[in-house]
């Protein structure tokens, strides 16, 4: 390799880590985002103001670069294919991937495919699915958007009839349809990151325990103690990506049910779940996936401490956030312009000698910003 | 704390990496330096034309910032002192440790007033005090420019007088003056970082030993073991700091003759052996640094593995750096345009069980690099 020009379709905080990473690999990286001021956009002098939804826009910004990435994959995929194929710019993961993993009913239907354990599911396209679904699903099911859902949007715990009336419209009015699937009466969420890269070389990195507060992820910690049944999905989760050629890094949420574990989500990206990884890793997320993007060889990673923790810094109000940094943590900040409820200004890293010391660390820590 | 605008002056290595970590930390970060290319001018999007010694840019640069550091100690120290105060921009370190500490003479003074241990010395403005110094040191003396040396560039070591004689035009002519200082027959070089913050916190990073070739850092690795001698200088060097009122990192180089350790020189700013901190320490030079100029509490700082090792990028030829880069360590690479000989063009890290390890495995990955 030499001088490599990477692009990053978009300009939000996974973004802007994956392009200060980049910058210590020698990477030279160009952002595409609407504003100036996104977070990604102040961390190199090679932003493009445009749309990742306009063809005019990533045409000129593909032009531009020798390779690319993204960060949300709730694009065009099969425009970005097209692009990406008269361009002669590689773009990963691969539009194929994008196209499928950004759809809940097609995303779930290669976790059948490839024999990962998940919760059972139909597809609602019509009012009428749906309650047919909840006739078979009688403890519950959860109601997702096919598409465009994150952090909760777009999802619905349905377990009555009258619950289910209160979304007849959104069933009826919304054009991607939804899949319904079976509530599951979870003890704890899990999630990992896995990665392969263009040489073929897959990684996976620890388990992690997460927590979710009003449907987004607030805490992780780890690493979690492996056992046979996990040890086993990890091992089916890096066939599935050498099987389907996937390149880049995957988060990949999962319900751990007790005895069983079953894949939630998957998203074919860096992830929340692996920002841990700046701080608790030899080897962070955001190398893994420049490395499997670029096909460097990955190196062996190794856990730092015994244990870690991560706390995201959301947003509760509006207005400048405030804070003085505790002793003891890492702030990784993402340089937006103000508070809003619910946004994730930043997050906290620490570790110590187990996760839930690591995590007490984070949570006194969280007490000094005003956000 | 809220959004901070930090001012660095100059554009090169330590700037840009200080600038990266900046951005993690969620400090605004604005660069001075000359070209748009410059290492530093590639990270952040608030990068100001200009030089470093022209009181207009300085000028401008200071009124767009809150705060300000620099990446090197070789400015017009009574100027910034000047702006600094008229624009009421903070600048650390402070201009008075700047000015002190880019003279060798004046430097070397400040350690025997603060009882440092160093190699016995004489000014050295005219042809006749070079003359006397020889007479003095019989074993040899370091003949150094008093002002702008770096990697050896402005040093001469002399045995004999025929030795002497070849500098003489050198000495006659140098506005700044030399001093002359005992040659002494080290066993090894060593180097430490310590750092003060705006608080009154100290801090004193791992001993580490360093490697040069041809004048230049070649590679670096530690932890060494702590004597008690080492133990002693070390609670020396965080009193001068305590006494002086210094702000920020500090790098200091040593000789180890044996049974004695010298300081050989001083840098106020974040330095080469201290790179290594990247990936060794929970917490590395440059966000300690940053800490310090800040305010911020220092965090205790880890020693991740049983060794570590630096080892430095130098180019060898002309035209375009390309490289492979290997499993197992991390690349901190520059984003220069080209290679030029003895251009430092990134460093390479890693960590191992012991140092020795950790510098094989880089000694490995240089050959992965055509530079």
């Amino acid at each position: 390799m030499s001088k490599a020009h990477l692009g990053i379709l978009g300009g939000g905080q996974l973004a802007r880590m994956l392009a200060l990473k980049a910058h210590e690999l020698g990477i030279t990286t160009a952002i595409l985002s609407e504003h100036p001021g996104d977070p990604a956009a102040q961390v190199t002098n090679l932003w493009q103001q445009g749309r990742t939804d306009s063809p005019t826009d990533l045409k000129r910004f593909l032009s531009s670069v020798d390779l690319a990435t993204f960060e949300s994959e709730f694009l065009d995929a099969k425009l970005l294919a097209k692009l990406s194929r008269e361009s002669k710019v590689g773009l990963y993961p691969r539009p194929q991937h994008m196209l499928r993993l950004q759809d809940r009913l097609t995303q779930k239907r290669l976790f059948l495919k490839h024999g990962l354990p998940t919760a059972r599911f139909f597809p609602v396209n019509r009012f009428a699915q749906a309650e047919q679904a909840l006739q078979n699903f009688p403890k519950g099911m959860v109601l997702k958007k096919r598409r465009f859902g994150y952090d909760g949007n777009g999802t619905f715990i349905i377990r009555t009839r009258p619950e289910l009336e209160n979304v007849r419209s959104e069933i009826q009015t919304n054009a991607w349809g939804f899949i319904a699937e079976e509530l599951i009466p979870f003890e704890r969420e899990l999630a990992i990151m896995v990665a392969r890269s263009r040489l073929g070389e897959a990684v996976a990195l620890p388990y992690v325990e997460t927590f979710q507060e009003d449907a987004r992820c607030l805490w992780v910690r780890g690493p979690l103690k492996t056992s046979t049944g996990l040890a086993q999905l990890q091992k089916k989760l890096l066939t599935f990506l050498a099987k389907t050629g996937y390149v880049g890094t995957m988060g990949i949420e999962l319900f751990d049910s007790g005895g069983e574990v079953l894949l939630n989500e998957i998203a074919p990206r860096v992830h929340n779940s692996g920002h841990y990884t700046l701080n608790a890793l030899s080897e962070d997320q955001f190398t893994i996936h420049l490395k499997a993007v670029l096909g460097l060889a990955f190196s062996q990673v190794k856990i730092l401490d015994g244990g870690f923790a991560m706390y995201n810094l959301i947003g509760s109000r509006t207005g400048e956030a405030k804070w003085q940094l505790p002793a003891g943590v890492a702030l990784h900040w993402y340089g937006k312009s103000e508070n809003r409820p619910g946004r994730k200004m930043g997050h906290l890293n620490a570790t110590a000698a187990t996760p839930e010391k690591a995590l007490q660390k984070l949570q006194l820590a969280r007490l000094k910003f005003k956000l």
